[in-house]
């Protein structure tokens, strides 16, 4: 089942149910208003609005057509944000750039840090920021999770899986070294980040949702020039069950919580064979670009973005039909 | 103006107006059914609500008997709670306490950590945690801010003050060194918080508001004894305004976003001084009184809270009437 929000109705948006091919939808007041409304109430909203995708894809029931660009992220904003590195070769990677060691608990425990989550940006929003915070992008697999206990295993966290959606967890690079050093983590450094135009139900993903991983590569474009395609279910060290649990360690999760997987990023040679000119996956951030090239040119060259810059994220099945429609955000600078 | 959430009516619970003193409320469901409603179109229901308060306290509505154990957090969950560490003090003992220097950017540059909010405690829930975790209380002041557009400035951000409240923003001290040496701050050493029961609006402090800082004791009571009760205007090295800025710096905030403002927390002399008993005004948080004992006598001996220990947290007016009513939070330990 494939979901989205129009920007219309408020500041929650209106739920609509999309047709498996993008082309049409229908908003669902009888069901739910919003997506968070019918997480809260899953269990009675879920079958209804099958019902209605089903028909919707069978073309027996009146629809309206479906803009992308009229949507706002899924959720446009959410009571819960927080984002994982499961792809510890880009934890490795960075590491290795500052001659850090990378200390063993890594492998075992995920990274995580809580996002803000209050305000959203829309799939086809600008991101508004200064250059000289060093804007970049972060192409990631999220997950929607119904309620959770607290202390829930990896297997049942896995199951309360409600929703895929991919993100761009906008970073800002230059604000991170000095956040960091503070010892609380990230802050300002995270601005808004924007979530796919669809969220779909794990069924969707048929053979590709296995193991508590999509196994799909990750599409990246930087002003429409491909910048990377990493697989989605390769080096992933901890699979979204796994994320969950941690989340679930100390406290309880509610409907509409949003766990990320953090930047997708695939083990490849060196910097000549991870570029996608010499047939590597490339990189679902410009940071890992400049890792490779520090580590072997002793700086980066790679800039962040700059004003005007635009960059795409995107996900095909084996058939190469999108499904999560498109994440397209254009850099507008501001001057600090 | 007092407002309060009770446990009914689903996930948000249901919005009361609130009798000054404590003792009456009223449903307004016609004006908003949830704190969260009425904040996202506050200028049309902020007059509404404040006329219901006068006639509560003019005792000229039908209304019914408030119950504070019936409340649940005003905002059972909130898309944001940011929490920063003004009271600078407290920084600077835990620091003393382990050797560490104190970075000057402290000085100028909030600390601030991005805390869960997708499931808070009612004021008068159990604390459900693993003694081995180290369990801690942690006594603050807090705001909720209507929308603010990214960049304000610390003078814009005061006036988006809508509500005040207090928070024991619980603490899982022995799982904080491991987190903290991983780089992105707190995660699960900060479980689900407790918010007072009643969220006011700043005017009610009367002069007790000024310069976005609460110019009153904060009274913390361990075990029905006293334990501290610090001036929370006092040693606040950055206010409210300054706070909600810094998270504003690089994104806008949505309505119901809560501020905090870390342990509060008075400059006072040595472990013997600034206890209750020798005339001192004691602390809000276990970890301060301990690191006094570290830093004269090497090793802390006061111990983090146990299996049936109760906390208090809760403010006073001049005249002593309770401004926000009592956060009463039991530990109800779970063997890990």
């Amino acid at each position: 089942m494939k979901l989205a929000t129009l920007k219309q109705g408020g500041r929650d948006g209106t739920l609509v149910v999309v047709r498996r091919d993008l082309a049409r939808c229908l908003p669902v007041p009888a069901i739910a208003r919003t997506l968070q409304a019918a997480l809260d109430d899953w269990q009675a909203c879920e079958p209804q609005l099958r019902q209605v995708y089903e028909a919707l894809n069978s073309d027996t029931v009146e629809s309206q057509p479906f803009d992308q660009a009229a949507c706002h992220s899924p959720l446009p904003r959410a009571y819960q944000w927080a984002d994982g590195s499961a792809y510890i070769n880009h934890v490795e990677l960075v590491r290795k750039a500052r001659n850090a060691e990378m200390p063993p608990s890594f492998y075992t425990d995920p990274l995580m840090y809580q996002g803000g989550s209050d305000s959203f940006i829309g799939p086809r929003d600008a991101v508004v920021a200064d250059e000289s915070w060093g804007i970049d992008f972060e192409a990631e697999v999220t997950v929607v999770t119904g309620d959770l206990p607290m202390g829930a295993t990896p297997a049942e966290a896995a199951k309360a899986i409600r929703l895929l959606m991919l993100v761009n967890d906008v970073s800002l690079r230059n604000l991170i070294p000095n956040e960091l050093a503070k010892g609380f983590g990230f802050f300002q450094s995270k601005p808004a980040s924007a979530f796919s135009p669809i969220a779909v139900t794990p069924d969707e993903l048929g053979d590709a949702w296995k193991d508590a991983k999509v196994h799909l590569p990750l599409v990246v474009h930087l002003n429409d020039k491909l910048f990377g395609k990493p697989e989605a279910g390769v080096d992933m060290t901890f699979d979204f069950g796994q994320l969950i649990a941690h989340v679930a360690k100390t406290r309880e999760l509610e409907a509409g919580s949003i766990i990320g997987s953090g930047t997708v990023s695939n083990k490849q040679g060196d910097l000549w064979g991870s570029s996608i000119e010499h047939g590597g996956v490339g990189y679902c951030c410009l940071a890992e670009v400049r890792t490779y090239e520090t580590i072997e040119q002793g700086e980066p060259s790679t800039p962040f973005m700059r004003d005007g810059d635009v960059v795409r994220v995107e996900m095909f099945d084996r058939e190469g039909r999108s499904v999560f429609g498109t994440i397209e955000n254009r850099v507008v600078a501001r001057k600090g």
